[in-house]
């Protein structure tokens, strides 16, 4: 490469830029500074040579000197890698969209590679007209729908229940992402087949190898649930259901169910495993509550957090996001100190219905020790609890539905670490 | 692979989805049909096998079903990739946003590979304290802001002056994309440096191997331009100008100058080459406009199109995008006979200003001839003209800036192609 580039050596004359900026060492950034800094007084490579070309990367991806941010997965969390879970690198993200290469993953029993051409949907149960839908068939309904929602496990946060655990937000908050959606409403799909008299539920069943299965109340299903088969403008990815997953926007991951081939119309709901034995909340006295879909307003500080320290002293800027399962976020406060002061937030970007909102707080650092947390208010009035309200109610064997307020310890030189305080 | 995956299939019970799908047989979506689909009767691999697990892809990508949805190039349309151009998609796209691997790339000396750690932005000129950032430094600056847009090259469209000419709109329209910015107002930084009283233009430089430079009002830096870092919430890719871009929305993709390096203040526009010699409008007279920055309404009919034309007798939904640099998408109107019948769009998702509108038309194909066009209306009352329209009053020597409405003629047996009407 290097080679390729060197003989092919841009002979564009040398223009104004770069002697302007030696020009210009007295009054930059270090002013008086000694020595000039070689990053404005050499030319760089990539602007002495010619970069690739337009026909190398059909599909692009990020720079080499990104890397680093990818979905990471906790090995000693899991079994195995087919049935187990990676984490949205969120401190190293901004804005609300998140990029579909980043959207964490958690399946059953690993991603299905499904065949579009092969797909097929079937709705059957309580309906008038049984019926069969390849994707295709289900692209020429009229209702065709774009919407950006959050999609969060039931199990994110889940393992601090018992106390500040993994240090840092991609591991405590990381099973998260929210991208736009394209899909047909299932309602419009529900009523091609004509619904029965006594339907209620559905149970929607994924084609993957742990055939995922939940129940879904037919409210919710005609309210605004989606079948979906994009995000982000193109196909589902894969381990997002590639071809057609199942949206239902504020409720628990575990409800949206993936590589979607089956919905059978019935009265009741079918207690299935991942309704009975998995995605109910053990409370301290043994009892487990069920059928606890919906996702309650949330957020988290994102920087700094402990994969991403503070490092400058002076003027910073506090990032961190917020949802609700109930609605959209009406205000965000930041503390730093522990909770003593409470300051608003900004909310910035568009600030939609159950998705994902962006807040940013400006702060000075002078190096000393700060205790960081955020606190959501969505616009149902809902105040986002602290872990130890949680606790009171709930015990510490749920592992589910845990939207507890989160704490960073950032030390005096700047070393972020998850911490609880009482 | 595939012997890795046989000696652990799944011995998980065979249950009831596929059961009821052979149960399902007489009532399927081809009712009566005497062989039954194999595609519900037999249990697809995916179904029988673990997929694999979360650790194999830290970072992404689209199935390998997906493999021919990407950027394109027109080989002979340009002496070299490395200055040249790639096109996104459009006909396999859906929603708003663009994901990042498909956005369109145009440069002028190929793909800057900038280590974000050696790259500076100078700040100098009429100011009263000349500046060098880095981009931490940017990133710092209390008003952050998060915003879609769309991006679309002046030259979009280009080759449509003289004629129909190349056959999908991936060729015609697709040097457009439309993706959440994250940056810092232009505005703080400059007034971070004081502007001087006789600031009135700006230079804007990259550091690419082509140093890419255009004049920008100082108004338009003030009023919305951003200093951006990110795309849909990951680090700008390299061929968008990582580590930073200027963001100028609603005006044409060029004076988003890319791996910006060096921004001047001055009292009057540089007049540099490609404000000069490019993307100027030469008219029919033989002279030429310039600076003419905005991009004017436009729309396109993405499905069907010549690459993805009708396959289906009976219900089909239209798919389009249509945009304005002036403003919001206030409607769209689709004809399916060449003009003589216009019926409006339905609007769907999000219609945010400067940023890609999607819409949507349900209507019925019987086998007959179509010539299908979408005809925008921004929110300053301002419609998108004909071709035929451009031309009277600039001739057929422009290269760009064509916004004309697009005609495609859907063959009676489905074939679809780039014509023209009068």
């Amino acid at each position: 490469m290097e080679s390729d580039r060197s003989h092919r050596a841009s002979r564009r004359r040398f223009l104004g830029g770069v002697g302007a900026a030696v020009a210009l060492l007295g009054s930059g950034r270090r002013a008086g500074a000694a020595t000039p800094d070689p990053a404005i007084t050499e030319l760089p490579d990539w602007t002495r040579y010619l970069g690739e070309g337009v026909a190398s990367r059909p599909y692009g991806r990020p720079s080499e000197f990104e890397a680093h941010v990818v979905r990471r997965n906790v090995a000693w969390l899991t079994a195995s890698p087919e049935s187990s879970v990676n984490f949205t690198p969120l401190h190293d993200l901004d804005g609300t969209i998140t990029p579909n290469g980043l959207c964490f993953e958690r399946h059953h029993s690993g991603v299905a590679e499904v065949d579009p051409a092969k797909h097929r949907l079937m709705v059957h149960g309580l309906v008038e007209r049984p019926r069969v839908f390849t994707v295709a068939d289900l692209k020429r309904f009229p209702g065709r729908a774009n919407r950006v929602y959050f999609m969060e496990c039931a199990a994110n946060s889940g393992m601090e229940w018992r106390g500040a655990q993994l240090n840092g937000c991609q591991f405590t908050h990381g099973m998260v992402h929210n991208v736009m959606y394209t899909g047909v409403p299932l309602k419009a799909v529900l009523e091609a087949c004509g619904l029965g008299p006594n339907a209620s539920w559905l149970l929607a069943e994924g084609a993957d190898a742990a055939a995922m299965t939940r129940s879904v109340p037919l409210a919710k299903a005609l309210d605004d649930c989606l079948l979906a088969w994009a995000m982000n403008g193109e196909a589902l990815r894969p381990e997002q259901g590639y071809p057609l997953r199942l949206v239902v926007p504020g409720w628990e991951g575990n409800m949206w169910i993936k590589w979607l081939r089956r919905i059978e119309v019935g009265d009741r709901p079918w207690h299935h495993r991942e309704e009975t034995a998995k995605y109910t909340d053990l409370m301290a006295d043994g009892r487990a509550r069920r059928f606890t879909f919906i996702m309650d307003a949330k957020s988290v500080v994102t920087n700094p957090s402990p994969q991403a320290p503070l490092v400058h002293k002076g003027t910073n800027l506090l990032s961190g996001l917020a949802w609700s399962g109930r609605g959209r976020v009406k205000r965000v406060d930041v503390t730093l100190d522990g909770g003593r002061n409470w300051r608003h937030a900004r909310l910035d970007g568009p600030v939609l219905p159950l998705s994902l909102t962006r807040f940013y707080f400006p702060f000075n650092w002078n190096g000393r020790e700060l205790l960081i947390q955020s606190r959501v208010i969505d616009e149902t009035g809902y105040v986002q609890p602290t872990k130890q309200a949680l606790r009171q109610v709930r015990g510490t064997s749920s592992i589910y539905h845990n939207n507890g307020i989160q704490t960073w310890h950032v030390h005096a030189g700047g070393e972020t670490e998850n911490v609880e305080i009482s």
